[in-house]
């Protein structure tokens, strides 16, 4: 079996793996406050050019989403996301677990516009008893989205402007934010991210990291207390040491680009196959995720030889398929899967 | 510098990372579902002699804590603890954020005994306005506790059958569970606490993995649902297996009572350099964190070469320290430790 | 001005105010333990024919809602609502305020079917990730719905019937449950909502009384601590004993369904008012609640002289308003209303 | 049987009752939004010389201090309190369940210093591992407290220069503020506490109100969206202008301040009657709680005729209990017990 289903079936990059073996026996302190976390922070923030941002290292991307939204709303205040939001759809209530409610906006693709954060905002101020209802507080945001979709310059632009002259810190969950980064057509850098965001993550369990997300505070107003906020939602690790190493390993020489990159250029290779094939996609996308729409009896030949997974029905003969490729995909297994769909 | 100061200063035993390594490039699905947990689980209930308990990792204490209290309490009740309880006073409220008090009854060493949690349910339920007081709800127990201190079998026996008449589970968290399995004069088995406790967590962070608790649920009640409460407190590692492999590494063949025993008995050669020197103790404990009260003229002596953490000022002119040994801690370092200690 | 904005613009039925006054120096215990709390769950559960229930008073129904629904779900679960529902769009995130999500079902008319339900519960146990999704745990409804609306005796027992075979509880909003018993073609009595909801509340605020809701559970499994949960969320009041008095001046005698019956028949003649003119009616409701759609010029007409609600608009030309009749109003007021409808 | 058990046994005063009755039939809009409500408001005002402070209406205690602490704390901090504090053993854990940890400091007569708050606030900042301890946020007191016993404006002013200098809002619970601001001795006016603290209550259930609590909030910073805290936690009463006319009602002529006189006056004839006898007091207090310890034989002959509230047993064979008085407790009532008293 040849696995396709998700982007976090293996462990982490060897280099990773060599890094922390390497560093296995230095003895430093707890929480994160160690040098290599700080090395790391250095090298992000340059990255980002934001050497005024906080960067704080969190395990997973459910504890990042929820550690950051619950740092910015006040109680009566909730977070406005496209309704096939991770937050909304796949974290268990998380959010609402501390007190918030997800402000849905409909989605086909997994992204929102700048005009509909405006929509939610002026609903909720033109209505008489806005006091009544759960406040804009935020607005979070996922790039790649959960659908393999990007946002460009000019739509992140928009929504940033928005944001800002509504007062609605923006938050971008960028689990597999590589994938993105290094995609073809995609026009956004993470410097841009860093100055359009109020506040992004990286994420590492997706590219190439045993597990591990690295939270970018730019905006000066939300860092106040955030490793408080860290422990009290478990997300404190104490070997944090280990989250630190982990980033270097990814971001010193490029390696988290270079990774990001592998995929995507695998996964247009199957994209391609099956376009050339004429089997149309549920969502578009340039990232290492693909969602072709296949007839389910070919579906039935593919699945004895690959896993992939299912997203749902489409018609009564047919089912979108997610195929994901990461920094482990191997070549010759793309180029297996390639040539199984050509003779489907 | 040599370093003392806690028992998470180092990475993992290299065993551990051996381990992790060799199965780095193996497929397997997220979520601890994977064989590695299966296997561990399949070992640790051996171990526990529970075969019919459930067996979930968690990446953290704190997080491992909180889930577990978490799932049990209904909304209106609270957990008794001990005042130095970690949940009272070491997690930043995090039983607090998911909306319970924490009942603290006092405790000169960490422990409690079956009839302070008699009293405190007496209380309760004999106040006419009880209604008006937090129902306490579960026991919240650590061995070896925040102090190094144990229970002796007889002592959770005791707890464990008033807690049994109460109607209130018993939750024990092992953070440092091998120091206490493996500590001169202890009586309690991991047999004994997987039967007379409710549920509890056998602590691998603090004891030679990179991190990972496991925890153990004994008390069919207490099962349902659990992974929907993991999942929504962000403790649901997506590459799962890593917690299965270290506690595989940790538990096949020994290795995590070995390691412990080994702390143990370096802090026992540390004990005595303490009491040879006439040194009293904070508090009694035959585990791997020891509380000497030292001058602290003798302090700023032992401070140029060695890192403790400080606990508290006895009196004017003493301290009290704790110095903890680990799987890690070498042989040749507690030899210098001791003969500097010989002569201050 | 007159007001039909809503049906809290005045104080209370004369009655209530006159049983208030007349007990007013009596000493009573607190907290809804006197004898007229107790004479009032005995009318109470009497009319309901269940006189195994528990019945509380609260003093508003978002604290009814909130406090029923936390003491039901557990932390990972959500409460099942039409999207119009009460809890999900005007209550300010009460319900996530808990840290429950409200689980939405769309609707046209704020009724849900039994359909809907169990299509909510196999989508969520048909998905191979469910416990990454917040499980479906009970199921809210109201009657009469937010746009005046009411189940049918048939759909309430088919929404009962699959609440219990799916082991999901069935909470019924009664906030103004009198204006739906006693109205016109209405086949539903209090005796089928007792039998076939595990829970509900008859709404007194909006029905007579100063203010006060009666919680009425009747699956015993709902019952435990429930005085705990009101406490804790601020419903427990001191003097309670005025909620029972209020409770028993409107059903000792029957008042609560003459009035009931007083604004529905009043609300009738607005309808056949707005109907004989031609406009057409958002909703199709027989309660208190009307909803006409009217030409945003003959708006300006009525404004003058009549408070209403507004709605939503339309089109471009027409808005949907609301015209509220309670126990208060007059029949000279709706007379007026009714002759400059039909000069409009 | 005459009650001296608390200060809510009874209705309301005549007065309140009266001016309900009269603006019975008025209609007004919900949410104390309405004219009476805006009136009470100035009325308030004035007399805290607040002109710019902002008074909302809630209608009981538990929800007030619920509402005004979750409105202030950010998540990971909590409220420093007397162990004996309302909030801290006779709310259920209100607190707690919005998400805070109440910071208990020790307390003999239900008071807390300045010296305290600012040792809280030292040792929380002072210790290596703040971040994993709940941060002080704030300061609740109650005035008088919960035994009866009264802050100086001495003391008062300690506390509140103490919170200021370190940035924690200043909170005053006064459930019995009026029986407060009439005792004998006391030097703290209505504008003092509004001078001094940052927001507090005027609580009007146990001194002549159905029920009604109004919350001042005089520091500019803690108003923002306050109305939206009171809608979510169920607390925003639909006919609030029932809390409007009762405020009017206690304070347009001074009734509040004439009865809480009455009351503490009846009090002080109590303790004096047990001063005689020789029976010492569990608390000094000047207010209309009054807590004697008495021989348990005598207890049993008072038992016969009057009603208290137990409070604790004292030794083998004495108890205290508590004796109330109320705006509606009578003279003669009193002449009884005080004579009684003699005889005993």
């Amino acid at each position: 079996m040849i696995r396709f289903e998700c982007d976090y079936a293996e462990g982490a990059h060897p280099k990773v793996l060599e890094l922390l073996s390497k560093t296995n026996f230095e003895q430093t302190p707890g929480y994160s406050v160690d040098m290599y976390c700080e090395k790391a922070r250095v090298i992000i923030k340059e990255l980002c050019q934001a050497d005024k941002a906080d960067v704080h290292f969190l395990v997973g991307g459910t504890q990042a989403n929820t550690i950051v939204i619950e740092s910015i709303l006040r109680p009566h205040q909730g977070a406005v996301s496209a309704e096939t939001g991770h937050i909304n759809v796949h974290e268990t209530g998380a959010i609402e677990a501390t007190g918030h409610k997800v402000l849905t906006v409909p989605s086909d693709d997994g992204k929102i516009t700048a005009g509909q954060v405006m929509l939610v905002y002026d609903n909720h101020w033109n209505d008489a008893s806005h006091e009544h209802a759960v406040q804009p507080g935020m607005v979070y945001i996922s790039n790649p989205t959960e659908n393999g979709t990007l946002y460009t310059k000019k739509e992140l632009t928009e929504i940033s402007e928005v944001c800002r002259r509504l007062g609605l810190p923006l938050f971008l969950d960028g689990a597999r934010m590589g994938y993105g980064l290094m995609a073809e057509g995609n026009d956004l850098t993470l410097q841009d991210i860093a100055r359009l965001c109020d506040v992004f993550y990286i994420g590492g369990t997706k590219v190439g990291a045993l597990f591990g997300e690295a939270v970018v505070i730019t905006n000066q107003y939300l860092k106040k207390d955030f490793r408080y906020m860290i422990k009290q939602h478990g997300g404190m690790l104490a070997k944090g040491r280990l989250l630190g190493i982990q980033f270097i390993a990814l971001f010193e020489e490029g390696l988290y680009f270079e990774i990001s990159e592998h995929a995507d250029r695998l996964a247009m290779k199957i994209k391609a196959a099956f376009e050339k094939k004429g089997y149309p996609f549920l969502y578009e996308s340039a990232t290492n995720q693909q969602f072709p729409i296949i007839p389910d009896e070919k579906l039935e030949v593919l699945k004895k030889k690959y896993a992939y997974s299912f997203w749902n029905k489409v018609d009564e003969k047919r089912s979108a398929v997610r195929f994901c490729t990461s920094w482990a995909t191997r070549e010759e297994d793309v180029a297996l899967l390639v040539e199984d769909i050509r003779t489907l």
